[in-house]
């Protein structure tokens, strides 16, 4: 078990209603909101529209400010960033998935600094200050909503990166179930795969055993499945949109990643290009790479395979474990081959290099994850 | 799935060396710090001496309250307060185990409160603002170090009550298992019952299934099951001790508490005049108690209790869970029985009265928890 720090200090209103709370408990001396939405889904279901309407009935002035893609673009993070100034905004208040809530983290840290607020993802700089920020999820998937990590792509040199800070923590976020029934099926399975993900990077990668996290872990995953069959069964389910919210969140709170170390997120760092590049969901993307990576990977940590392969799947070999998780990306609709994503052979030498770049980037691991290596696992996925 | 709130503010330096993290951290403009600690072994391991001078080196001045004892006392607890008020002391660092860190959350609350703070304790007052807390782990059970909670045995009258309140969550904790090499067996043995006890209230007694809070609840379990053999058969064990130390802090600090509703503390409110009156560890009271309160209970959640043997023991009725439990508590040589307390059935009465006392303030539960009801219940562990 590795020495290691926790701290989080978002406050989780849970429940039925409880984007009211949130509301009813920003500080009423924050004047002038930023309210930040999605393209269109917030605003056609009437949730933007009420979530403003209560915040001026509270005494706050509230910019709208719409249209953050489901890959958040550098250029309207710039642009939100140049509004908050000239309105002068005192908070910020994310309505939507993790791409708004991602932007609206980059608005948030990008106000408050004079450089370029890419510097932030590219590590030139690190974020000193940042707005306060309030969040209503309305897709569970990314954690966002509970972390202080924001993915940003550039859409002048498609480099999707990201960035960690304690400063970009929400102060609070909503967390209501109700709000996420009217999320498509693909998108749930998408981020059933997203929310998975996130918790074997550090599962596979960690360099000494920590059964207790382990068994954190496997809680987290054995409820998506279970959650997931459940919604795609019974998309009103309540019990189990709940269950999946709550499991995707912490799956990146940080607490599943505590007293591990050396660990990696490999199967991001193969993805990020990926979604970048094609622009597929981010979800999508990780249902073709993670199981390809799993078969590059398994002779690394073998044990560890054969766990996975007992406590999700009650099977007995980590070959047969690994089957079983690419079986299951199947069966709930996601897709595990590249050509499903559009993507063909003659792509993947390009992925790999900026794969590889994104390997310096994150921890100086391009000696791991070299374009041949990843040209190898991409393989895997044709 | 019940709606929550879900906030824990408290930061926590894991692992070797961690104290010092902590001190190091520790707000610099506190200039007057009150170094609380129990009877003797943090002053016989020399550990007291070394903070002392390591807050003296940042520059604090230090006084330094000796005494608290196992099931800490409200007289004590008052004079803490005095010294703090006559000291005007600006923050206080707790070293210790629960007992330590929950007289140290009385003061701080205590000094800040014209009043008598045994208020806190009956309700009749609520904690408005506490001094500033630091807690250095040296036994784990309790979850103290990241939680509100704070438990006080009134001298005078033998009640031993709680109170709890966000104010008086440390700021931050360190949790070094070294520090804990010396806790002896027996010691070791009731705080693995103590932080079982602490998932299985909830576990056992909230009104609607929530398969991913069970599943976390299952985690802390196993760990401490698997981490306390490991530590009886090599007290060294310094990753045991890591495991055992992570899930007993994670079992109450509010995540296993999240999306549950209607839940108790039955077992908690039987056993709290059994300690308070006889003064045994608390932990040894809840061994005796819990079996005697399964079976007593079984009836009203047998499908719960029923997992619990299965995910638990890996047995298949509800019956034989409870009886493994009761078999492991025997096992790793915890008391099952009364008599091993020194509490004969005379004792049983006053006892009765005591907890449904008890029940009466901790949520209107005194028509549950009769007196009758728990002389059964006590009966049982005869």
């Amino acid at each position: 078990m590795d020495n290691f720090q926790f701290s989080n200090p978002t406050k989780i209103y849970f429940g039925t209603n409880s984007q009211h709370t949130l509301i009813e408990n920003i500080d009423k001396s924050f004047k002038n909101i930023f309210l930040v939405s999605g393209k269109s889904s917030a605003r056609k279901s009437g949730l933007l529209e009420s979530i403003q309407n209560e915040l001026i009935s509270f005494g706050h002035t509230v910019f709208v400010f719409e249209g953050v893609s489901a890959n958040p673009l550098l250029s309207h993070t710039n642009e939100g960033i140049k509004l908050c100034r000239e309105f002068k905004i005192d908070a910020i208040v994310a309505i939507g998935g993790g791409s708004v809530l991602d932007e609206a983290k980059a608005i948030a840290a990008g106000v408050c600094y004079e450089g370029d607020v890419w510097d932030f993802f590219t590590k030139k700089a690190l974020i000193k200050k940042a707005l306060p920020l309030y969040t209503i999820l309305t897709l569970a998937a990314t954690g966002s909503e509970m972390n202080g990590n924001s993915v940003v792509t550039n859409d002048d040199t498609l480099q999707k990166y990201n960035t960690n800070s304690a400063l970009i923590y929400p102060l609070a976020s909503a967390l209501n179930p109700m709000l996420t029934l009217g999320v498509p099926n693909d998108y749930l399975v998408y981020s059933a795969v997203d929310a998975i993900s996130h918790v074997i990077e550090g599962y596979f990668t960690k360099q000494k055993p920590n059964s207790f996290v382990d068994r954190l872990c496997e809680s987290v995953i054995l409820t998506i499945i279970e959650s997931t069959e459940m919604i795609l069964k019974d998309p009103v389910n309540y019990e189990a949109r709940g269950q999946f919210m709550w499991a995707s969140c912490l799956a990146l709170n940080g607490l599943m990643q505590t007293g591990i170390s050396g660990f990696s997120f490999p199967n991001h760092i193969i993805e990020l290009p990926l979604s970048a590049k094609f622009n597929v969901a981010h979800g999508a993307g990780l249902s073709v790479v993670i199981p390809a990576w799993m078969k590059w990977y398994e002779n690394q940590n073998k044990a560890q395979f054969e766990r996975f392969a007992k406590s999700i799947f009650d099977l007995n070999t980590s070959n047969e474990g690994i089957d079983a998780l690419e079986a299951w990306f199947k069966k709930i609709g996601a897709p595990v081959r590249l050509g499903e994503l559009g993507i063909c052979e003659k792509d993947i030498e390009e992925l790999s290099t900026m794969g590889t770049d994104l390997a310096r980037l994150r921890g100086g691991l391009e000696k791991v994850y070299t374009p041949c290596v990843i040209e190898n696992i991409l393989k895997m996925a044709l």
